[in-house]
């Protein structure tokens, strides 16, 4: 069975693997205090042209984002976000756990709008009752969204002045971000840090074991995050692990370079699903893909791929998604398009 | 300025006051277990048919939704209701601030149906991925609803067993009880007793000064209550101010005739309106009606009378709600009347 | 039976009850934001001589003291405050289910000082691991304490300077303030507001049917405070029911004049008790006493008056207490005082 | 430098790594639900000869213990422990963060008795004003304790007993468990198993580079666990990253071999100590030792090896920690013993 939910369906790549192996037995301090951390945190800041960010790392992305927005809002302020939204659908209520509601944003390709966050900040200013609702505090993206699709530099610009204008925080979840940053190397780190309070590199679906790497612009407007942290279980013992392999990720452009390599498997893939006349339910250009297929072909498929069920589309098709990854070996990626080939 | 914009404008109905007045120099225990709350609990209890079940007196409807639905939920489970639900509207987020979400069904006039909960449950067991969302525990309802609509008979019974077939609570919002109660009796007590987990009959907005009673069928399910109520700052120290109003409130059928008189009020003023050829947003049987009227008529009425903004419909044409209560006089909807036959 | 173990067993004082009376029938906006709580803002203000002051009314102290804490603190910030202090023993973890973890310090007859304040910051400072706990971030004092106590002016400023020295915000639960004011007139109104964050007039055990007001000397440290309000329940429907009688109590004296009425009796307790040879727990000036007893006298008391149990001293004593209060009738003094003098 | 102020400085046990090494190119199901972590599980769960046990894998101890506690109990409940317990000191108020209260005891060495559970439970519920305080919901021992010191088996059947009375859950923290099994093979794992609710199996200070595994010998007491997990942020998507590791410290006896070897050296390390004329803080067999030493002696050590400080003793003495771990080599031992036999 070769598999293809997920983009974390393997071990870490080898670069990152090797790292941890030869440093295992040094000594280091712990909470990520540690010299590789403190490697890993100049590196990546110094990526993102700004050299006074402050990073931290986590280990997963659920923890990351309920940290975050949990230390970002006051009590009475909700996280607006697309309905599609990890954090809206896929985290069992983590955000609300510490108290603060998802308000959501009809998606466009799992994408939201500067106009959209405007109207909603304006809806909740203008309403007489607005003391009795939920005041939007942040924004949440998702990029690339939970449907493999980017905003646009032009997007990201719109949707930083509409947070700039409403007083409201932006949050980008970068879980898949290597794969983003290779399909569009417009929207780098630098343009990033720059129009955003918050956003992530994702390590877990990107290349490494485990990690999330959080960037903070303007670390004095989160003071004492780590506080944050710990109470929220998101301090790792052994930190170094963390830095250790993101300090490998972001060596020498592995990061992107493992992001650009999946693209293209999963490009492919879409090819060749396009080309039995397969529709895409939304078109990406990442590493994940959505193809539409008659449920026959679909279960012919199943015997040796798996993928994950996305959405039934009319009585005899299913919207599936295939998942490429920064570890996905090519021999999957050929034997799944003879398989397709052969459909 | 005569004023309609809510049904909590005066302050108790003039039995209910007297008999505060009559009891003030009265020494009891606090905390809602002197002879008044007593009192007042056995006679609702009878009134339900239901000599068994619990009854606590709260102040204020935020207050009671927030804690029965923290008490009944386990950490992840959210809140089945309508998007127009008071819960997820008007509460400011009270219900996500014990760490649960209000998971939404669009509303059809307010209301949900048996088959958008049996949907929603099956969707979420479905799911391969459902232990990463929020389980439903409970379905919220409205009676009447935000709309001022009500559920029949045979809608409550198909909710009831929906919530029976897929484990869920039920709990009705009853804040706006009376007039429920004065316009569809086939929906009476004893019915709502048999067909929920819990609900609320509403003092604040039909008679009293303040305070919400709740009624737990089986009290049994609900174990060491008490203390819910204490830790949301919802235990009333002269807890027999509530006792009090309760016993006047439901002796008599008092409870039931206010609400009788004032959607005789409300179902004047709609007979007014639709004469003139204003439409009702929705349909109401009870306190609250809905119409749309045109921008200049409404900005004449502004000068004497006080209405709450609903939506506006179209460019020249605004939907507002004015409502009746417990305690509107009777001249105060004759000046309106005259004023609606002017326009 | 003749109740003496709270001082909330009667309803309101009589003026504050006729206020109500009279105010019934008029019809005023909602949520406190009508013309009697403009008022009485304005007048407790007046008597703070700080005009600019934030006044909110809550119906009850639990409610009042969570919504304070959590709307002051981050989420990793606790509240330093006496053992014995109400919100660590009395209100079911409420502060703990906002979050955030009561930070206790060992009392001296209910009072802490400026020094263990200073200590423990110190200690949590210096740490080396203060990342992996809870950080300070409020003071909580009960003035009168839960005994019965009072801080000295001398001992506020030292707790004030302590507080501004550690960057602590100073809260003071003053549920029972009536009888510290007319107790020591030192401790003024005005010094109060000059000398914390936020403070409150009890009602609820002063005269008042219900209702604390929520004094907050500088309201832009509390920016959006309604949301906050609105969010816990705590934001009462019929808002001008609290304005009202805080209006009347804080109307030539009254407010002062039930301490003060409350202390006396209290004291001419005290001095029978102490006359009979029962020395106190600890020495009270306000309207609670707490004399130690021979179980024996207790059993003969308990026939004809209440009291609370507060501990056990020995085998054969216990400590108990004594509320005179507000709206306690001088009879029933009388009456205990003869039983006293019967022991 | 060599290090000794904790048990997580260096990464992995050479046998975990190679296994995380071995299966890095394999492709697994995420969450938790690949066969090395159903391999572990059954392994768990023979070795606890309790074939029906739940075990779960997380990434840290605060993770844990946060995610156990609130899933445990309901809102009014706390959680029983010593006042030196992990959760009340060095977690940031995780706990509270979820609602719940820790309710401190007294800590000796370290621990806590069954006596002062039952002290703790019967003054609870015996104070007529039970409702207004947090409820005991759990009992939370570490073992070893934070001191380094191990509950035998009489004090463990003499706590769960109390615990079973009192209608409270058992919980015990074991980030160091292999060092506890290795010092006192009376309390092995299935004793543990049949003597609490929930326990877990440290990883991170136990030879793996992260990771506890829960064992809940009933897992029908805690139904959908795996949705707290989530909504904690607690469920690892490379979850065989934790079934690997703990499969491997499962076999042949590694986990316990491992904490016999640190215990030897920690009780060499102590000898030396003991030989110079330091005493100790409190006594333990673990791999953690607490001595007492001039500070001018400490000052010497300060050059070449790192320890913990603990706590000042007089004037010029101070205790502090040092810790030998799974992971520590024989040579740094050799290098501090020869240090301390030149003070």
């Amino acid at each position: 069975m070769k598999r293809y939910e997920c983009d974390y369906l393997e071990g870490a790549d080898e670069q990152v693997l090797r790292a941890l192996v030869e440093t295992n037995a040094e000594q280091t301090v712990g909470y990520g205090e540690d010299d590789y951390c403190g490697l890993a945190r100049r590196r990546i800041a110094a990526l993102c042209e700004m050299p006074g960010a402050g990073i931290h790392f986590f280990v997963g992305g659920t923890q990351v984002n309920l940290t975050v927005i949990a230390a970002a809002l006051r009590p009475f302020e909700g996280v607006l976000c697309a309905d599609t939204g990890h954090i809206n659908v896929h985290e069992t209520g983590a955000v609300e756990a510490t108290g603060h509601k998802a308000l959501t944003l009809a998606n466009r390709d799992g994408r939201i709008s500067a106009q959209q966050i405007r109207d909603a900040w304006r809806a909740h200013i203008e309403d007489a009752t607005h003391e009795h609702m939920v005041r939007p505090g942040m924004v949440y993206l998702s990029h690339p969204t939970e449907l493999g699709t980017l905003y646009s530099r032009a997007e990201l610009c719109a949707i930083r002045e509409a947070t700039l204008t409403c007083g409201l925080r932006l949050f980008i979840d970068g879980a898949r971000m290597s794969y983003a940053l290779a399909a569009d190397p417009q929207v780098d780190l630098p343009f990033l840090a720059r129009h955003c309070d918050a956003f992530t590199l994702g390590g877990t679906k990107c290349g490494a074991l485990m990690g999330e790497a959080l960037v903070l612009p303007d670390p004095q407007a989160w003071p004492l995050f780590r506080y944050h942290m710990k109470q929220r279980g998101a301090m790792l013992a052994k930190g170094r692990l963390l830095g250790v392999q993101f300090l490998t990720l972001m060596e020498n452009g592995l990061y992107v370079a493992l992001g650009r390599k999946a693209n293209a498997q999963a490009q492919r893939l879409k090819a060749a699903f396009l080309a039995k006349g397969c529709p895409m339910l939304c078109d990406t250009l990442t590493n994940q893909i959505f193809p539409i297929l008659p449920d026959d072909s679909l279960a012919r498929l199943s015997d040796r791929f798996t993928y994950a069920h996305w959405t039934k589309v009319d009585e005899t098709h299913t919207a599936v998604r295939f998942c490429a990854g920064a570890t996905t070996p090519d021999a999957n990626i050929d034997a799944l398009l003879t398989a397709i080939q052969a459909l």
